[in-house]
């Protein structure tokens, strides 16, 4: 079965908005691409171009979620996932020609002070991401707090990697990147074992 | 006395830059801002936008060189001058409303695809600021390789932060990835240190 028309307009408007932003996309494009009629796009966005972006925004980043929670999943533990993210990412970049790395990253830059909407899509976005990778990090035994740090710096440290490798076209940064966060959450890991060795209560004999 | 046409359309553009980035940038915009009047635009830059824009990349790529090499050599270490940078940052979004941050960054990841010309602009000034801080952590004695991969480390991590911080409209981010990035930093200087007692050859008795 082919995919609907609305289905078609989403991951065209995705794929778009990954290789030229938001305001470097323009809607005839998008239903050429899609294969679409005009009047459809307005047909399921009565909101336009806004509408069509927030909607994007919100299911890229949840595909990209998915991704990554994969890879985290099939990892033995935390900080090897965030070796084999960082590593896959830059595999992807080579294979796009520095196209296909965070779907969401252009355009949160383009709309952070000119649209609220949009901003508030990805802002929403990167909140499920910390979220998701706090919990990660709390289930392995760090402390809250220092788990919520952890995860803010995992996403900032890939999404900075991806603004010097797509501008550099070097995916190597990406790597480079990748090894300096997972020595930290290695550290961090090491301290909390350190910390519970040191205050579990000792066995009376 | 005031400043001249081409100076007042430069800065205009960088500003816009920041806050909409290149796409989202009209000439109309730049002139009406800047004061200027339209035809001047195209006197100083018969290239149009795209040699405006490699102009404004690279001399906001150097302004902003220099006033983070600024809050570097005002600090007592690389890891302090890390710290004050970061925090630094945090403090200037927080009174810009999250407008003012990396003034390439968005339009580094909008033009990576799409325009060699400005992708290029780009790249010659994330590879100043790397060259920049390899020196100045081979300085303070971390061997070169290594002093490569922290820089790369460090510059991926501010630029992060900013989409993180811009994105959601919050400052702290910079501020909790700042300080993982001058420990991992701080670790480096410790284990130079110690590698150099180690290998120091012992003064004959």
């Amino acid at each position: 079965m082919t995919k609907g028309t609305k289905e078609r307009i989403v991951e065209t408007t995705e794929r778009l908005f990954r290789r030229q932003g938001f305001n470097g996309t323009g809607l005839k494009q998008i239903v050429a691409e899609a294969n679409a009629p005009f009047g459809s796009l307005y047909h399921f966005f009565p909101g336009g171009k806004v509408q069509l972006g927030a909607e994007v925004i919100r299911s890229a980043g949840l595909m990209y979620a998915n991704l990554v929670t994969g890879v985290f999943d099939a990892a033995p533990d935390m900080v090897q996932g965030i070796r084999d993210s960082f590593d896959g990412a830059a595999a992807v970049l080579r294979a796009t020609d520095y196209e296909d790395a965070c779907p969401i990253e252009t355009v949160a830059l383009e709309v952070a002070s000119t649209n609220e909407t949009l901003r508030s899509a990805c802002a929403d976005v990167f909140e499920s991401w910390i979220d998701e990778a706090t919990r990660r990090f709390a289930a392995a035994g760090i402390p809250k707090k220092k788990s919520r740090e952890l995860a803010v710096f995992v996403i900032a440290a890939l999404e900075g990697a991806f603004v010097l490798a797509r501008g550099m076209h070097d995916a190597r940064h990406v790597e480079v990147v990748g090894e300096l966060v997972a020595n930290t959450v290695s550290d961090a890991m090491r301290q909390t074992r350190r910390v519970k060795n040191l205050t579990r209560p000792r066995t009376r004999r």
